[in-house]
This record gives structure tokens, sequence and C-alpha cells, in this order.
């Protein structure tokens, strides 16, 4: 008789935006008048940039004329996208990576859960709390963890709670660790990590011998000079971690699907027998075998991103995401509500008014105001009196939900 | 200290394609002027018709403008477009599916692999033997084998022979199994299964309590009347069958990625205490944690393919496909070599002349005739002495293909 994988029925109620979606379709249907303005979910809002959409046309032409029809393409992606990476979003870095180190995927999203096949069961797991629930969920769903507590940490992975009193960025775990997640620019809170504290964590990883997993989605927020935008930055980091890359939020292709894995040569894991392997040889493995590579138009979207021309409008939609930020930071701190990132980041994390629980904030800011955000403790425990808006949103939508917020808890 | 899947190192060589792929390389860089023709791999060549392209354009198009523009979509498909494939490609079939029950996925490789997600290590898997590398390989990697014996086969995994002596229809397994991978039309020998022997495995599987993992990539290639499309068209499926279906071989999606399943709400698995829990619920957790959605252009094009002029287009690239396998399989046969499949599916099985092994037979049709096809072997121990050749290809190339295989081998 066939049996089910019960690890799946240790997660805790839904994924967290279906819960909210759920909430903010209760309140519609209640108030069909009310003019609901979503800094929920992190998703993008302005259209896809002039030169990447003639790109994606110019790639869908190609599948209808025999000369230049793609079929299969490689699993790990085509390589003129993966060089045009590599010279324009690592090599101004400093960072040098070989075609054979990039694998292009369908959104960091899936490599974040999937990069767990080629991992042991028996590593123990590091994550922030708060955090993407994908991290906590999927390492639940593979069975590396027992039940969760009351506080919602499950059994046997490793919380690393971050907050104001540690400044959003966490201390070492206490006991030894093996995978570690990092997130920066972090969602949730939308704050960063300085090269000093990444180089502290890639130190850490080679001295106990873990891996980093360290998630770049947002790196194209970073403002601030001096931060790192890859781990590869850092000395070492070649030899303990991989890295996370996506397009989503770079050049709004979270409706479009593409994003990238780094998996360096030099990083290596453990046999049972205590052999090192090459990680990037199973992770290669794992790609043939189990995906089929991104859509060829997709590809010749993304490769469209670093022409210089695209880039220069990609920047424009970013900084028009980072401007909203501004204005919610400065609306929010203007009526009293203490605000952090925002500044590297399209996420602005809010320490609840009045001391109010995440949830209680989350429904009196859709009663109350209409607008739709994000209840910190839905990343975790840690996140419980927080919340966090994000920047995604017509600059007109961003005054007119700050405007309301300012005039409900602002003191006049 | 990081511990990698051990699971991965028992995989043997690397995946067959590859390995063709390697060998081809090999010989045209030694022979640059040869006119090599590849009948290998599986993938279409015709472009995508002109419904079909002009849907992605605009799916593209609404990416441009902010009215229009789609970010995350559900993870689970558009309504539209699971709306579409249910009324036109279940419905006439008679089967009635719920919009619930679809699933639509980047292709049925990643499903057919990920499915495993939702089942526990427990349980005995039966794979055909030939089969597509992807459901022997993923359960390796999973776990759920020991090491491959000298023949191939992986302890653990139980393996049902498809011969010339079963006309490639596989005896129900004498141990008991749990999960059973079915394909049909077969990959990779191009038969398929009666009403009559699908009806058998249904009874078969709901008298064990064992779970059909049903691969209808290749239903649109049935031409036959009487030849189920879905495993739905047999009663009893819905309590113990999940269907795997594929944009790319009935639409030309190979690059495009797009593909779906089925997962029935009547159907459910048991939890370690031996509670009966819906596996529609546990795959929808799994996608909606581990995946996020297919390129909307991307579903828009899909939608493409059910409309009445879409519809007419694809079927005749099909019929294009169909008329190459005729030319095939009729050549092979007048020069004296036994062809199986061909009719309804767009490959050619056929038995290697004069008793020559596989790879044996690979290389010197690549040698002397210039023409690539896959090995037989590749696709497990029972597939020795056997060869595929597929009907993807120009018909320009199909007919040079065999007018030199015949040439070759035909008795004049």
């Amino acid at each position: 008789m066939a049996r089910l994988n019960d690890n799946y029925l240790k997660l805790k109620a839904g994924y967290l935006f279906p819960e909210i979606g759920r909430r903010v379709r209760e309140f519609t249907e209640a108030n069909p008048d009310a003019k609901v303005i979503r800094l929920g979910i992190g998703d993008v809002t302005r259209p896809l940039v002039p030169t990447i959409l003639k790109a994606f046309h110019e790639g869908v032409d190609d599948l209808g004329r025999e000369e230049t029809f793609h079929g299969y393409g490689p699993e790990q992606g085509y390589e003129w996208l993966i060089r045009a990476i590599i010279d324009k979003a690592f090599k101004p870095l400093g960072v040098e990576l070989k075609v054979s180190e990039l694998f292009i995927s369908d959104g960091s999203k899936c490599d974040t859960a999937n990069i767990l096949d080629i991992f042991d069961l028996s590593n123990k797991v590091a994550i922030c709390d708060p955090v993407y629930p994908v991290y906590n969920d999927t390492n639940v769903m593979v069975g590396r963890s027992g039940e969760a507590n009351d506080k919602g940490y499950y059994e046997g992975l490793v919380y690393m709670p971050c907050t104001e009193e540690n400044n959003f960025s966490p201390a070492y775990p206490t006991e030894k660790v093996d995978l570690i997640y990092l997130c920066s620019p972090n969602n949730p809170t939308g704050t960063v990590a300085s090269r000093e504290q990444l180089k502290g964590w890639v130190d850490y990883a080679r001295a106990n011998q873990a891996i980093i997993l360290f998630d770049a989605a947002y790196e194209a927020f970073i403002t601030e000079p001096g931060i790192p935008h890859s781990i590869y930055e850092i000395e070492g980091a070649r030899e303990c971690a991989i890295e996370f890359r996506s397009f989503s939020k770079t050049a709004g292709f979270t409706g479009v699907r593409c994003g990238l894995t780094v998996v360096p040569q030099e990083l290596t894991s453990i046999t049972a027998a205590g052999e090192a392997v090459s990680l990037n040889k199973l992770w290669n493995r794992r790609q043939g075998t189990k995906f089929n590579g991104v859509s060829y138009p997709v590809q010749r979207a993304a490769a469209a991103v670093y022409s210089d021309e695209g880039w220069a409008q990609v920047k424009e939609v970013i900084a028009y995401y980072l401007d909203n930020a501004r204005i919610i930071r400065e609306n929010l701190e203007a009526a009293g509500i203490t605000c952090f990132g925002g500044v590297n980041a399209p996420y602005i994390w809010l320490k609840t008014p009045e001391g109010m629980g995440s949830w209680e904030f989350f429904d009196k800011l859709l009663r109350e105001c209409h607008v739709v955000g994000t209840p910190g403790s839905g990343f975790g425990p840690s996140g419980e009196g927080y919340f966090r808006l994000s920047a995604f949103g017509s600059k007109e939508n961003v005054r007119e939900a700050t405007r309301r917020i300012r005039e409900r808890w602002g003191k006049k």
C-alpha cells in the first residue's frame, strides 16, 4: 500500500501568502467599494522594459521559423546567457566565475528548495528567524525536522533570531551546523549584511566545514557603496558557499520565471565514507535529470537585462521602487512608527504601533486603512510584533497608502 | 561537516543523452564534412504554429503594459489554461476533471521526478525495462535503491522487462509494489497500451492498493481508434492513478516548457499511522512551496493549442511527424530490419541487424551512415539489441537517413 511522505503533515497551516489572500478576499467581498492597496506579497508591478520585451519577442519569433527553432536547450542554460551574467553581473564585482559554475533555472524559489536534494538528511541546518518560509518548510518536507513546538520552531532545525536587539544580524549558532541559509539584502527585514559580517560568516563556515546557502535575490537593490552584492566578493567563499540569484526582482520577472544558482568548482562536501566530492558535479546531475532548462524566449529576455540599454532601463525601474521605499519609510517614521530596511532593499520592516501582534496589525491595517501588508510573524516567531511593507506598487498607491497610515497613526 | 547525498554516487555514468552528444561531437570533429542526420534525442524540429506564436507574442505584450502586467501567477497555473485543457483535452474522452485536479508545470520530466517528493521512501517502485531513464535515476537519487548490479538493475527497484516476447507489454510484478510507472504511448518502444491492458493495470493497482504514475506525454500521437488517451478513461483510475501530460511533443514545446499533472481528489495514500490522506492536497502543497508557476506568456501559448485554429495546426505537425515515422518504418522493414512502434508514437524501436549490440549499432550507424539514433540499452538492459529512431526531423532528412540505412543494410 502506497505510503505518503508524512513530513508534509508536520507543516503548520498554509503557506503564508495563501492565508493573506484568503483574508483579503474575505474583506473585499464584504467591502466591495473599499480601494484596497496591496503592499503585501513581494511582487513587482512595473511592466517589463522595452529592451527586454524586444528580446523576448525575438525569442518567440525564432521559435516560429525552422532555421531558428530551438527545442531542448542545455538543462544548465544557454552559454550566451551564462556568459552575459558572468561578464556583467559578477566581473564588475571582481568575481571570476566559470561557465560550468552557473546554472540557469526557472527561479530561486525552486533552486533554494531543490538544492536540498544533493545533501544528506543528516546535515544540521541553520536558518534565520524571521525567514523566507521556503527555507524552513522545504527542510520540514524532506524530513530534516521533527514536529513544530508551540513557538513554531521545528525540532531539529537551528533557528537564528534576528531582532532589533542584534540589529537583525544573527549570532553564530552555538551548536555545530552544516548548512546555513543567509539572505542579503534580507527578505523579510530589508536589512543588509556588511562586508565584515559576510566575512565573519565565510570564516565561520570554513572553520566549521559548513556550507552557506546565500540568497542574493535582492542584490540589485543595494544602494550603499561597500555592501557586497555577491558572497564571492569575500575571500574563501568559493570553498564554502552556493549563491542564488533571481531575475524576479532585478528585472520584473516574477511572472516570466528565471533565476540562477552558482556552485563553484572548489566547493565540496563529503560522502558517508568521508571522501570529498564536487557539489558542482552533483547539482549538474540533479538539474540534468530532474529539470529540462528554462524556456528559450525567457532566456533571450534575461540576456537582454545585461545589454547596456536593458541595464539602464532596469536600473530606472529599481530606482522607482527604491523611491517608493523611501516614501514609505519617511511617512511611517513621521507617523512615529519605527522602521528598518528599505534602503538597500524593497522591503520596510516596521515595528507594529502600540505593541500590536503582527496579525492584529494586519487586520487593523486592512480594515481601517484598506492596506495589505505581511505579518512579520508569518516569517517566524521572532517576526512577531513586526510587519513587512513592500515597495512594489505604483507611486500613486504608495503615496495614498502611506497617507492613510499617517492619518490613522500619525501624531497631528 | 556537510554531508552530500550519497545516493547520487550510485548512478552509473552520465545520463544517456550527454553520452550520445559526446560521441557525435567526437565524430563530427574528426569528420567535419559528414552530413550527420540526428534522429536520436526525441526533440521536435518543426516551428511553433502561427496561432500559438500569436498568443505567445500577446502574452509578452501583456507584460509590457502596466494594465495587463502579470507578476506571480498561481503556482498551479492559470484557471483559463486549466479550463481549456479540461474542456478540450479531457471532456471529449468522457473524462471529467475539476480545476483543482490539474497542475500546470514547466514539463513532465520535472513532474515525473518531483512527484517522488510526496511519497515515503519505503514504497516499492516498479518500472518498465527499457524505460525513460528519469523514472529510474530519480528513484536512485532519492535513496530508494541500493547499488546497481552488473546488469544495470538497482537493488530494491522492481523491473518489468518489455521485449518482443511479451509484445512490449510487461507482466504484473510478482512481488508487492506500491508505485507503478507506466508510459503509453511508450518511450522508448513506441508501442501503446490497449484499453484491456490499461484496465488490467487499474484493476491490479486497486487490488494491491498501488498507485499508477501514468505518463501520457505522447498521447497526441495515437492514431488508432479505441486506444485510451488518458488513464482516466478506465473506470476506477481516479482512485489509483496520477497522469502526466506535456506540451513538448503535442505542440513543439520542448524549448518552450509546459506540462501538466493530474491528481484526482479521490486519490489517497496512507500515513505511517495508516490514515488515508489526499495526495492532491500534498501535491498542491509541494507545488506551492517549491515551485512558482509557469511563465505567463508560455501559459498563453499553451492555451492557444486548444483553440480550434491552434488545434488544427498542431494536428498537421503531428501528422507530419507520423508520416516520418511511416517512412522510417517502411524503409527499415524493406531493408529487412524488424521494427516496432511508429504507428501511435513518434518512435520506431528496431531490432539491431545481425544481432549487434545497441552501442555497436550506434557507432556503426554514425560512422557508416552518418545517422544518429539512440541505443536501446541506454533505456535499460532489456533494450540491449534494440535501437530507437525518432520521427522528429525534416522529411528530407528522414528520407535521406532511411535511404542510407537501406543502402547499407538492404538486400539488393
